[in-house]
């Protein structure tokens, strides 16, 4: 059994198609545009840092070019900005949060601030945010946690599009669960998922590239595999459940996504996937403090031997070498901090043209 | 795309290869076992109370015949009985508890009183538990903590038989995460899943009954598909991760079965799969206060919306209807509860065989 290439692979950056930005360039430049739509200094800098993350650690679909379609919504009023980040209720341990409309990023990040400093002074802490947008790449926020020597958390639920398992029609989010956990000579582990089979950017991906999706990514109404991507969301059609199958375990993927389901859009009130609409994220976020339960540097010291072990797996025929969640943004990150971020010439002309029409300094 | 019959639907229960026991018998019999080989009364009666949950749940693999092992490894000096279990370090939501190399069942089941404990007062509680051994199904336990108006969870790691996405060779256990969460007039959640394609007690199964697995749930050391079940673990076989192949998703069931490891036997020092020796388990706990964050019954009232939209999905072709985590196990154990639990015959006759040898009253 030889696993297989995926839609990703298929987006190879290079001279011709892509151009490579110094990071913190594109950090002014993703930070001017919000605030060209009246986006507070603040509230810009700490979503900028998120998508520059995003971006240097190559997951393309939730980097930097996604400010002009946030700087739209903004504009459209679809998103409330200056938002108001309203705690509504709070213990020592928790805080159940509105995003206030806006940008989901600003609330996720000052969710995640409150878990770890309430896990810093009682060891535990979680909060969960209603009322919110899209929040970018989820495991930026358990790598918050990471950072102070903690295990971090994070969850996001959306608008429905995938089936639960026996059904055929979409009625839960992508529902991505991101965990973080500090190494000590290895890399830290940071493991990033929806709990479908694929994530909805990389059929959105298969789509622009005009590729095939495989078998077993999205199902049709009727339940027949679709292996032409489509556009729109819609009853006609559905992601499947990680899983897939009964028999491969779809009951497992489609469990995991109602936990997200639960934890962020019942915990909160902000509503579950069914209720959502296109752009309606609800997130959940929980910090450990591993001192409160073992030396931190024990803990650690365990965490690379496991790595160690897992990187010096036999592969199956074919491949380089086992990964750990992780890895392969770190060595991404690795290059694009030293040689600049690829962006792609379309999305990098978007992104110019926007800080043009928004009369705003142009940095790339 | 029809979801096919799996391997547990071979086994069903019918008058010729099973006896209908009363739940209470069970219970007195699987006591009266443990307490025949040394079990303090008290323990004995919580691993028997876990046990009989799960024959009534239809939770086959993990029920009471279980007991006639448990009582060997017992006798055997593999378990340490009677057994203390023992606080390494505390805080007001956090303990590291110590199985003291006892019943799995004992510490798992007070790790989880605990978490509800802490939580109660202080929003959140957690537990992890080293030096342990099998809690059988896991799903019990977040169960406790959904009869306190709390969303429970627990995790359990074991010796290695999952191989990583991209390896071929197995390094992890297979390492179930458990997740309950209460609703009002529906049944409440409750997900006990592996996070490998499938659980090894269902490969034991499939061997016992002869029959064959499907591809997609074991590789051999070559990465082929084995669909003839094996018996021994080993480092010729691996079950495959949840997700199954690359494009498929393997990278997530693999990435989620180390977020077991990590809770389970890193934070508590017990070690990872591939430290452990086969029937060492480190487990891991917590609860959530859901009055924390939100009104109780509000919560209860968006997991009916939830559950009902779910359950008036459209099904796939062929299929019945589309189920909840916890929908199946709860109709089980309605039936069972009124007409008894089937027993297979020759795990009947094994469970009166031992409670004669040890002389012990037989009760069923």
């Amino acid at each position: 059994m030889k696993d297989t290439p995926v839609a990703l692979d298929y987006l190879k950056f290079n001279d011709s198609n892509s151009i490579r930005v110094p990071a913190e360039d594109l950090h002014k430049q993703v930070s001017a545009i919000l605030q060209g739509v009246g986006t507070p200094e603040e509230h810009a800098e700490i979503t900028a840092k998120i998508l520059v993350s995003s971006s240097l650690r190559g997951v393309e679909t939730h980097g930097v070019a996604n400010v002009v379609r946030y700087s739209q919504s903004i504009e459209g009023g679809e998103y409330t900005v200056p938002q108001t980040v309203e705690t509504i209720s709070e213990t020592g341990t928790s805080a159940l949060l509105s995003c206030g409309n806006g940008l989901g990023f600003v609330a996720a990040h000052q969710g995640m601030e409150m878990s770890i400093a309430k896990a810093k002074e009682l060891g535990l802490g979680m909060t969960t945010i209603r009322d919110g947008h899209h929040i970018g790449m989820v495991g930026y926020y358990p790598m918050m946690a990471v950072e102070q020597d903690m295990i971090g958390m994070a969850m996001t639920n959306g608008n429905k599009s995938v089936r639960p398992a026996l059904g055929a029609r979409p009625r839960l989010g992508t529902n991505p669960i991101a965990f973080g956990a500090p190494a000590g000579e290895e890399r830290d582990f940071n493991l990033d998922m929806a709990t479908s089979t694929v994530a909805s950017g990389k059929i959105a991906l298969a789509k622009r590239l005009g590729v095939q999706m495989p078998v077993g990514w999205t199902v049709s109404a009727e339940g027949e595999p679709i292996t032409e991507p489509r556009g729109e969301r819609g009853e006609d059609w559905a992601i499947n459940p990680l899983g897939g199958t009964r028999e491969q375990g779809s009951h497992k993927g489609y469990g995991l996504g109602l936990v997200v389901e639960i934890l962020c859009g019942v915990l909160s009130g902000g509503g579950f996937g069914a209720q959502l609409s296109p752009g309606q994220n609800m997130t959940w976020t929980m910090a450990i403090d591993i001192a409160k339960f073992r030396d931190v540097d024990d803990f650690k010291a365990m965490m690379d031997d496991m790595i160690r072990e897992l990187h010096a797996t036999p592969t199956l025929p074919g491949e380089d070498r086992v990964l750990v969640a992780g890895d392969p943004e770190a060595d991404c990150e690795d290059d694009r901090l030293v040689n600049g971020v690829p962006v792609e010439n379309g999305q990098y002309d978007e992104m110019r043209a926007r800080a043009i029409e928004l009369d705003v300094e142009v940095f790339i």
